[in-house]
């Protein structure tokens, strides 16, 4: 089998633990796979390079950010072939220049486009152990770029898809996907598979286990994903097209409380200006998650949303900027509330689910804001302080610990 | 005019120095050139990485290493284009990869081949400073290599010779080439002028300011090198072809106490054995210095030499396993030996040269244990405890301080 295998900073924060990964790689070479390994950097490296950055400049250029962090994954490889090399395994470091690993041209943010596997299937068949750097890519230019957020995971993933590897093993500091967060519900379980569609929706709805792009990317290329513990040898959860078993009517709970809700107070009813308004939050690169208009008085009405508690303060400055325009009577801002959601792909047929999942919320006297829902989800607006009450209310009243 | 600077490790070791550098450069961009920077890596970076290795393996893949420490220029770079951005210049960092610097195959210790400079020509026409890892290369098989001690002195030359740059300017943490070291001889002269053919011979005599590599490259292209101080505006010293004031018969004094002399004594006195034993040592890169050869008694010969102390293990070991072959009676080695040299183009034609430094020695009661000459300098082997001593006296002698 060929198989791609990622692991994350903190597998490989210290000398210790890059000979436990490499000990895990050589388990997998033994067994007469080939075996291709992502890495990030090590522990709190880009932490390290983003402070002496910031030592030099408040807002550093992005493409020389790149250029800057892309040295902590390229460190983390060499480190870890003198591991494998020193436990006496043949093994070979890539970076992204020398995996033809192309990306889009935004600095700090760019995207996936190909890869040319070449190199990497020429070492394969060297019999060497092939370990590539995550997170960075080159662009048009010839420049060094970063995926942003879990894009480790996406290096990962492209690379599966290039070489039609058998499976790509994502190795975390948890076991797998769970029913929700074991940490908020202690009766949560994991889960041994799950379709690529609910794990997009349990990623982006606040499950940090596999970054979206990620799972986006494996769907499209139909590549096999697992998610399981770089600290024990349990089966972990497998992300793919259709699952075998009968699947469950809800596969998880999903709990986000790093949002805010904006409220927009007031609105002339004129054509055209709910899109004038999310077209320019768009243009600003702000996401809208969930929306809300209600009719207000005189002609008007009241248009709530929620984004990232992130983008708070770039959402003020686009709305105080176009208020008039807008004519917008008030405006008013929520950072006290969370979004918790269910998330499977039995609901699409039953119709059952919002009002259950609307009772967990009544029985634990639990107030709701607002409801999104989609085909395989349902998200309820709440305040934060019910957030975790609510996710366990819900994985009860579904059974999900069975 | 098209100027290339090199900054060195620890020019560039803190922010406030990145920002002093950053500075410097910007002057010169100020002044209507356009600038090539080339740098080192920060400070104590590179000792960390093999610090970081050698956690990991005692004996690291050379390939490894390469790829490890290249990071370091490569963070070097970045930050100065952050500073040199906050100053509000702009500019373009590149590394081995984009800059198409070519190399030979042997990792840790590769040497320059040729260099594509279509990128840095095109960074250049667009107004940007341009700033490049030294140091490193990339050889046939894609694969990142580095150049050895004085790597980034030679990178600066080989950019310089591709762009027919009108300078290179190396700046270091003294203002230029001395007539000896100034920290040995009091009243040592900064030289305005010295050729690359003196500057060759001081340098492999242990003047350490230019490494051997980077005054060969510009001599063979031709490129006027520039020594001087990063701490000061002083004018530093010019390396070239011809100089134009007449030359003083010498133009410096350099000692090397960092030598063993190796004595093979009642050698078998039969055609060949010289060149056997020199091709063996050859063969294992010990690289010999000066050669002294006496008849002995008895129709057996003693050969006595000088190598690098730093070789001297791996030189008694080619001994050991040679030596019943080579027929040799005994073998003595001694550490406690310097070599002090005299440089100068004005040698060549005047005989007396020789004959007043070991004046000078005799004055001194300075014992000469082995003598070498070549066409612009005198060195003699003599004991270690005297090489201060020895410097002094010749820089006296022949009046360098005026």
């Amino acid at each position: 089998m060929l198989i791609v295998q990622k692991f994350g900073g903190s597998s490989v924060a210290n000398p210790e633990r890059v000979f436990n990964v490499a000990r895990r790689i050589a388990e997998t070479y033994k067994a007469g796979n080939q075996v291709v390994v992502v890495l990030s950097a090590q522990g709190d490296t880009t932490d390290d390079l983003i402070a002496k950055a910031k030592e030099i400049s408040k807002n550093p250029s992005k493409r020389e950010m790149d250029m800057l962090l892309a040295t902590g994954e390229q460190q983390s490889v060499a480190l870890m072939c003198m591991a494998l090399g020193e436990l006496g395994y043949p093994c070979v470091s890539l970076n992204a220049h020398q995996v033809g690993m192309t990306t889009t041209s935004i600095y700090s943010n760019a995207r996936f486009k190909k890869i040319k596997p070449d190199r990497i299937q020429r070492e394969l068949d060297l019999k060497n152990i092939v370990v590539v750097t995550g997170f960075q890519g080159v662009n048009r230019f010839d420049d060094i770029t970063t995926l942003g957020r879990g894009g480790s995971d996406t290096t990962a993933v492209a690379i599966a898809a290039a070489l039609h590897a058998d499976k790509c093993e994502i190795y975390t500091d948890v076991d797998g996907v769970y029913t929700a967060d074991p940490r908020v519900v202690k009766s949560a379980r994991k889960l041994n598979e799950i379709t690529y569609n609910e794990m997009l929706e349990l990623a982006s709805l606040g499950a940090r286990v596999l970054h979206n792009r990620s799972v986006e990317l494996a769907k499209k290329y139909n590549v096999e994903l697992v998610v399981r513990s770089s600290l024990t040898k349990a089966e972990g959860t497998v992300v793919k097209e259709v699952c075998k078993v009968e699947r469950m009517l809800i596969s998880g709970v999903a709990g986000d409380d790093e949002i805010a809700r904006v409220s927009l107070i007031g609105i002339k009813d004129t054509p055209g200006k709910a899109f004038d308004i999310f077209a320019t939050l768009a243009k600003k690169g702000i996401n809208v998650d969930i929306i809300l208009q209600s009719i207000g008085r005189d002609k008007s009405k009241d248009i709530s949303f929620t984004i990232a508690e992130t983008a708070l303060a770039d959402a003020q400055k686009v709305i105080d900027d176009n208020k008039e325009r807008w004519g917008i009577e008030r405006v008013d801002y929520n950072e006290n509330v969370a979004k918790v959601s269910v998330v499977g792909a039995g609901m699409a047929s039953n119709s059952g689910v919002a009002a259950k999942m609307f009772e967990a919320m009544f029985n634990s006297n639990i107030n709701i804001h607002m409801i999104s829902t989609s085909e395989i989800k349902i998200s309820v607006l709440i305040d934060k302080k019910d957030m975790h009450k609510a996710m366990n209310a819900i994985h009860d009243i579904f059974n999900l610990a069975d």
